[in-house]
């Protein structure tokens, strides 16, 4: 049978990315407690496509997520990476995986236990100028409350469930729990799956002692992750959905302490 | 050229929804205010399919909407129901169309005008044993104090957007705008596009004064309904994101005015 | 502490669903095949309450929800809408939890094994006129044929993902496998994670040879649940993201084998 | 009343952008055939925010949008990026907005008329070091129909509806259809609202006629554009919704005609 993606292209031109997308697969993670994590994530799966070939053999991908079954690490999740890269005979890859993340909270005065879901996407991403490098993205849904609207009202002032979405690139070994950490001392106050009556209490002069604008969470996280020696770069992003209006407050900060100078920074699109 | 979709069928099974879903189509809507607002709406458009036909003509669907640039009202919207019936040679039918409209509002203080966004779906159903009804809905987004939490507390009440979905079939002619009242006046307080400093002191302190349970909010909806002679049956629902949880507080009131008795009820799934 | 929920209600009016929604959770479901499947659910779970309290107590659901770690079978989530309505002091309930289920496929020519992934959902509701009843929803991607292009052109025909959500209240235990089969069976041809070159022969080949329309693929399906003696309802739909429109054709049957007169049918809104 | 947004800020942190997300807006866009044509937009509104600042203005976002009645041109557009950075004091600002776009199509060989939609961006950004600067993104819905399947298969070839999004920086004015056109030629068929039967039988033989991989439909237009002597830089991607699978395939190419060294070439992430 003719291997059409194999045949000689002759347009002359690189692929940056071409793979699958949107595919779900069960996976395990290590949780920073030692346990090991059930859940599911989405992956996309893509490799550079040298001009010469008419196209990458797609079925490779799912094969290659088929036959990992086991715990998915950081240190795993890269060199899945790298066999991806070999497997597609490719100079450049990159695979990207998000899934539901569930750590165990206590209440703050009852102290019932009970679990908090975030959104964890670890990248991972080859090419042939750089080594292997990763990121993890966690996205933290915390209060916020509007430091303008305590101020100027009488009583009471409006506040909101956030989502705070952290990027970094470390040097070393970081767990998802430890970036939910920054991301929640920052915030208002942090959010539970089960409040009593007495922890909504805590939870709401909490809040209320501790306004922040969309500005100051982004700040004191960067703050944070500044003095983080494991973290190179990171992007805080934050976005208030509003309960006085049927729109987001939204702030983004993006920092390289490796390459400060401004013309090496990201752009953001 | 063969028309496929014309021969006989033999299993005998008759089709209770055939047509086309999701087509996006710009529309003409009369405000209540006399002025003709453009919006953009997406349609699905369904025929019941008598046994004997292999299949529908998805075609005319299309033809039929794309013959339509006019202004669409409620009554021009429940003639395309009839006219759909017609072209497809069906005894029922059913078309909905779901679109952003907006309203002026006036700031509450400074009085600065912005529009505020709010979902609206018409919906036209007709069958043999009863003549055209049509539903209107609309998702009304408004904030919510938690009372509990303003009783439990020395300062503060944790609040947040909700979004409030009331669907009703009315006797006579009911304006979006209409609905869009009921719905607001019974809120904590309603939103705003623009809020200047002493707008957001208003709403803020308005929200503390007026604290509502999810419960609370379907039910002062349900007391204005029940009291309104135009409407005739209603579904109001309350989705509140809990700025303290990573989940939604939900309440759901259904009523029949015609029907009171428990086993003509919508069953609710 | 003051408990506001349980205060008296003066309004004198029911409310038919009341709860938490989007509630994400990790569980363990019982595969056909005898192993367990872990994976992450979204839940919905309500409570009628009854007019004379001014509210329901959201924290007990989501208690309740973090006592479960257990492996859920279509036994033990109805047992949970029997403990929601006791802990809740409710005569009526409804639990709902939507969450993706893996089904390991064998490739039809190579025989190659890989996950396919199917939108699942358990609905459990009991209320004071009915004893406790499950509905089991399974949504299955497949590949849909068409008969008209096939038939008026000279060479190829368009075909397309279509997705059909099958929903069924049954008399007997029925594996969510045993849903998927019925639907899969009926399609153009069903689809796979990994497809070698001899695969995608077979499949392309036998979608051609088996074309349908989304009427034949509901209708194909409605025969097969008539037969079934298990099921005693159903509803089943299928939308086919049509490969030459940005819309779908859309089609839907829906019958209640225990009360057939036209009266008793559930109304579709 | 304080303003507490115009305090004094110690932590000596730059914001790259603060605003306003997620906003709806109606906007008129004017046609390449000279109509103008009413849709309705979601905009992106963000600021640079100087260290020293605690807070930006959020309702002067809203209010600069409130001001905007009238019909959005690229040029408009490019000013209220201008506006926007004087009236927030900023020295770079970004404004994005999203909308569905309808063009009237003829279908191929009944030439019956109809409305096809597609997504629309408008991206305008400006920084200290660089002058303003836009972008534009269209999202167009296409068929694409598998080669190696043709090739291996006796008889007929799986095809799909794909997503391909093309985003372009220009040196001269450029229509969104001119874009659309760009993309559409170069798919194994474009896509239309109505066809009639002689119409399908046209698109099914087209589309075998002339089967396209993922990476030859980016490929393809990647070439016109190299030969665009207005684009200075583009991204083109097509995501390939598989009806044989439940994921997708999918492609990227990127290029910037006037840094054609690696180093500066966008990171994608």
């Amino acid at each position: 049978m003719i291997d059409v993606q194999k045949s000689f292209d002759t347009r002359n031109i690189n692929i940056d990315q071409v793979g699958v997308k949107n595919i779900k697969h069960p996976i395990q993670i290590r949780e920073r407690c030692g346990k090991q994590q059930h859940t599911v994530a989405s992956f996309n799966m893509y490799v550079g496509l040298p001009h010469q070939f008419k196209g990458t053999h797609m079925s490779r991908f799912v094969e290659m997520l088929n036959e990992h079954e086991d715990e998915i690490t950081v240190q795993s999740f890269m060199q899945m990476a790298e066999e991806m890269i070999g497997r597609l005979d490719a100079e450049s890859g990159y695979i990207e995986m998000t899934f539901p993340y569930f750590v165990i909270k206590p209440a703050p005065v009852s102290e019932i236990k009970s679990l908090l879901d975030y959104q964890v996407t670890f990248i991972s991403r080859i090419d042939g100028q750089e080594k292997n490098t990763m990121l993890i993205k966690v996205v933290v849904p915390v209060t916020s409350l509007c430091p303008c609207s305590k101020e100027i009202s009488d009583y009471g002032a409006h506040n909101q469930r956030s989502s705070v979405t952290l990027t970094v690139q470390a040097n070393r070994f970081l767990w998802i729990e430890d970036l939910i950490d920054i991301v929640e001392k920052q915030a208002s106050c942090e959010i539970y799956g089960v409040l009593k009556r007495p922890d909504e209490k805590y939870v709401t002069e909490k809040a209320y002692d501790n306004p922040k604008f969309v500005e100051d969470i982004v700040r004191d996280i960067a703050l944070v992750l500044n003095d983080c020696d494991k973290v190179t770069s990171y992007t805080v992003e934050s976005e208030n959905f509003e309960s006085i209006h049927n729109h987001s407050a939204f702030a983004l900060i993006q920092r390289n302490k490796q390459h400060e100078d401004k013309s090496d920074k990201k752009r953001i699109v």
